[in-house]
């Protein structure tokens, strides 16, 4: 059975003031569920129709209907798990490293993570203004890549402008990323979804780079932030 | 002011089955709307808060609150117009076409509609199961590339036997899609985003191809279905 203070603590998990308060959020699913547990994320509690059936787990189970009241899907399934936040770690700078200059949409952030866990970018780093990667909406769109990619929130200025290694920007008018050469480390800066990279972080770009056009799309036309990231990546790794 | 049967109209451009019965379909933002005047698709009515102040639009000056109650958008903006569905034409096979085998969700055909147009690629074909591109949702997800991408639906699997073309389709175990050679012609097949592309389909595809996993994702894992697409179109374009 639920408990009302049970309740209380979930819902409140939509927000990212909660979450950073109570350390904790919420992860739905019984596919995600299981690669967070298979992961060094500790579990805080899990509230499920169905018992896990393993030793070890705090789990309540609940009726469809309770499962219903707590859910942030349209169609709930099955579980609802809460996990710690875990600790900040060290940022591995001998490798490509993601930096997101304010990308709002938790899609968006959700299929950023998924890529670079498939490009294997073990380190994402976003400005604070960056959407909150507990956010429920990433949490589902990652589908467990959360798991083994580490997101740091952090003054992107000030980690630029002291990385001590080339920042690579995407810009309308940078050079042809397919016939730049791209190193194995360094920083890629993706911009915000409207406004793109902002000013003070492009004055610590050092490689201007651009996707070109093959259609009959306008010069001020962009790729959405997320298909760029898709590209871009593919771009760095293809010839490692 | 806005009539009740404009209303009805409009609201019932939400389903596929009264778009397909009216030839109508629904856009809304100005941005979007004016790339759509711009092209070759005929408008049949323009419903703004503000005049568009042009000769030879049929338009009707409503209020806030009427545009709120026929948007299918939680925040309306302006204007929404509606156009006529404009007739099959010829697909162009001497290019490379884009194939979707049942893709659902509005979001990724948005995406996919939305790359074809960057990568230049002018015909899009679809199962008569893939989400309509008249769909609100996919209309605005375009950004108007709706008006340089044309896109049928047709029995692919009739289409792909009659091709004469190369079939290149998208697994897991293809040859890895940055050591291939890939001409400037073709199909490039994508699957559904649970199943991937279907046995018939699978059957008629000629060359398997796959894009590489760099990281600790398990082989089971898959990219979604757009940034797929984005990451292949890159490589077919990328040396031409």
């Amino acid at each position: 059975m639920l408990t009302k203070s049970q309740i209380k603590l979930i819902t409140s998990l939509k927000q990212k003031k909660y979450r950073q308060q109570e350390g904790l959020f919420v992860a739905e699913g019984l596919k995600t569920i299981k690669e967070l547990l298979n992961s060094s994320l500790k579990l805080y509690h899990v509230f499920t129709t169905a018992s896990f059936e393993m030793d070890a787990i705090e789990e309540t189970v609940i009726t469809e209907k309770e499962l219903k009241k707590i859910s942030f899907l349209t169609t709930p399934n099955t579980a609802l798990a809460v996990f710690r936040i875990p600790e900040a770690t060290q940022i591995k700078t001998n490798h490509l490293i993601v930096a997101l200059d304010d990308v709002r949409d938790p899609g968006n952030l959700g299929t950023i993570i998924r890529l670079c866990d498939w490009f294997g970018v073990v380190d994402l780093v976003c400005s604070t203004a960056t959407v909150d990667c507990y956010n429920p909406k990433v949490v589902q769109a990652t589908m467990g890549s959360i798991t083994r990619v580490t997101v740091s929130y952090l003054n992107l200025e000030n980690f630029l402008a002291t990385s001590n290694t080339e920042v690579y920007g995407a810009f309308m008018d940078g050079e042809n990323v397919y016939k730049s050469e791209l190193p194995s480390k360094g920083v890629l800066v993706l911009g915000n979804e409207a406004n793109g990279i902002s000013p003070a972080i492009e004055a610590l770009v050092t490689k201007r780079i651009s996707i070109p056009r093959f259609g009959q799309l306008q010069a001020t036309e962009s790729l959405n932030v997320a298909t760029a990231t898709a590209i871009l990546l593919s771009e760095f790794k293809r010839n490692s």
